[in-house]
């Protein structure tokens, strides 16, 4: 493989350190250009260290400022804020952005790369939720391409490898179920931060730990497949599998099934992203076939995670209606991290933002952006006066 | 799909009548130009009259007899017995030649098919086994390509479209196990015919029912694995998987793991093979991932089952050894399906004639033919002298 050069978005989240482990891993076929993160100074201070971009973004202005005393006199470019994070969104000199960041603020920095010429390695599956027609008339424009990095994504992309996307029957997502699969709704009610944040298969950031306990990140990745495969809603469909071997399926008009598989590890579907069209080698896992037990299957609970129905129906809707809920569910989970909701309301958020927005069919950027204000307000609104609780 | 013409031989048994029932299925899409039997008289009959082959061979001359008497006056060939066969394998104007022949007779077949320029949808293993050396340089003289039938093979063919062969760390073939798997040994030594064919997942013929249960065929599965996919016995396991669910799986050197599944249903891997490089659309099964319970996985037991190390075995000798154990089963199974030996004495004949063979490097097909002569008088013998007895 020709070497390549790569920018990494979000480097201190989750996403972002396994993005670092693969590429320490595969040691010579990369070369990191930039790296950008929202506030965690220590981490990022070590990356440079080790990684030697030429660039870095740091979102909050205080850490910027220990991250530049502690640089003082290497030949780095440290961008602060929000615009920074844009400005190194919009290199064109490298092969492949990696965008971690969290939540829909990583939707105009994946623009920014697509628009620059810069193919995508989306692990920020927001972008897609947010903007997912405006993605795509971007990357038919600039001629750039998105490759999944969810597990899910990643499995349903390998499994689509060498087959026309009119052989395509159904794509089913398979999802742990989370933390609250087999608990009673009312356990659901009172559910505190650190219940919901303990994943029973993987180890992942805060925000996705929040969104796969109400499951609202498996209706993300209906809306994720819709737009990366070209599917229709009625051809996605949802599988409940506790023990997250399976990562997904494809079913073919033929009536064969392709599924990927193997340990919740996510240096796997970040690798091939990467890599693609090359396998390299690597022995992240020791897959022992013999060593699978008892894989079970079942249909998920609409009734009891109604975010699941909510991402069905704003992909119905089309339009603004994804990006509403995307928005609403930032905001809703950062309140329940903040103590300020309860789990359940959560989902209440997100459906009073949803019917609530005003619905428009084809959203450009700065009605996103606009979107995204009124939406944090309107929710701010409902706490205060009550609405919700 | 341009309109294909086929050539089934082995058109009465199992995987005849399947592939059958999956071109009248794709109607229009086919036009079936031959069909052979071996003396099932009756049915052969039927399939003429519904596809109206231009030509048929029946190896069995009392059974032509019969076929000719009801054929009178029709325009269609009837060729006899085994040169009959070779006769219409020769056949250089069709688009594909599927083989569902049963045992080492099939391999001649093969050999003339893919000689005549024609691609083989391949559901006779036992040509790759006894000949995968000699195939190998017949199919790169003539251009001409094998496409798998068998349903582990399939899947392990499609795991890898769009993948380089080079990505592959290993093939994980998968099988039930057969109906002894749970039984204690002395009961194999007991058991009767409709024992040993009573295969708990698939419906199969007589002779690859057999070899399920006594899991020479997972056996020969490595073997015709290492020539159709080009691989070491290395990079090729077994692993027990009682719901025959999970068809076979690839994993690659990057650690990701790919597998094919569905429901046991011979239609799948056959349809594939005859429309590749289309899919076109059929619902042969419900596949309803809802309905998966307890998938469970579990390593062979080599002594238990000692036709897989036999196989392991052979491919490491290389040369005729492959063949031999194949000529050896063939007679094997013969025998017991005649009454004449008992169950676990299949393994005993095997291992005998693969021991007790002369050895050679490259035998080539009047080697072979010699060697299947060999073979029988040498089983004959170990019979007549009790010395497996």
């Amino acid at each position: 493989m020709i070497k390549r050069s790569i920018g990494v978005l979000g480097s201190t989240g989750s996403i972002g350190i396994n993005t670092l482990d693969v590429i320490r891993h595969l040691n010579n076929q990369f070369s990191v250009k930039y790296l950008s993160a929202h506030s965690n100074s220590q981490i990022l201070i070590q990356q440079v260290k080790e990684f030697k971009p030429d660039a870095i973004a740091i979102v909050n202005p205080e850490a910027a400022k220990l991250v530049r005393k502690d640089l003082e006199g290497s030949a780095i470019d440290v961008l602060v804020g929000r615009e920074g994070l844009l400005e190194l969104s919009s290199w064109d000199n490298i092969d492949i952005c990696l965008n971690a960041i969290v939540g829909g603020a990583g939707m105009e920095p994946t623009i920014k790369a697509l628009e620059a010429g810069v193919d995508v390695a989306l692990s920020n599956k927001e972008s897609l939720v947010m903007a997912g027609s405006l993605i795509k008339e971007v990357m038919e424009k600039n001629g750039t391409k998105i490759f999944p990095v969810d597990s899910e994504h990643s499995a349903i992309w390998q499994c689509l490898m060498g087959e026309e996307g009119s052989s395509i029957k159904r794509i089913i997502l398979t999802g742990s179920g989370g933390p609250f699969r087999t608990k009673p709704n009312i356990d659901m009610i009172e559910a505190s931060i650190e219940q919901a944040l303990a994943h029973p298969n993987w180890n992942m950031g805060r925000k996705i730990s929040i969104d796969s306990a109400t499951m609202m990140n498996k209706g993300f990745e209906v809306i994720e497949a819709h737009w990366l495969f070209d599917i229709s809603h009625e051809q996605i469909e949802i599988v409940v599998h506790p023990q997250s071997i399976i990562h997904s399926m494809v079913e073919f008009i033929d009536g064969s099934v392709k599924a990927q598989l193997g340990l919740p590890d996510m240096k796997v579907p970040i690798q091939i992203a990467l890599t693609f069209p090359n396998r390299l080698e690597a022995s992240w896992e020791e897959f022992n076939p013999e060593k699978l037990t008892d894989l079970t299957f079942e249909e998920p609970n609409f009734s009891k995670f109604p975010c699941i129905p909510l991402a069905y129906d704003s992909l119905k809707m089309g339009g603004s209606a994804t990006a509403a809920l995307n928005i609403a569910n930032d905001n809703s989970v950062r309140l329940f991290l903040d103590g300020k909701i309860g789990f359940t309301e959560i989902a209440e958020i997100n459906e009073a933002v949803l019917r609530g927005h005003k619905w428009t069919p084809k959203p450009n950027l700065s009605d996103l952006i606009e979107l995204e204000e009124w939406g944090k307000d309107f929710v701010e609104k409902l706490i205060e006066e009550k609405v919700i609780l």
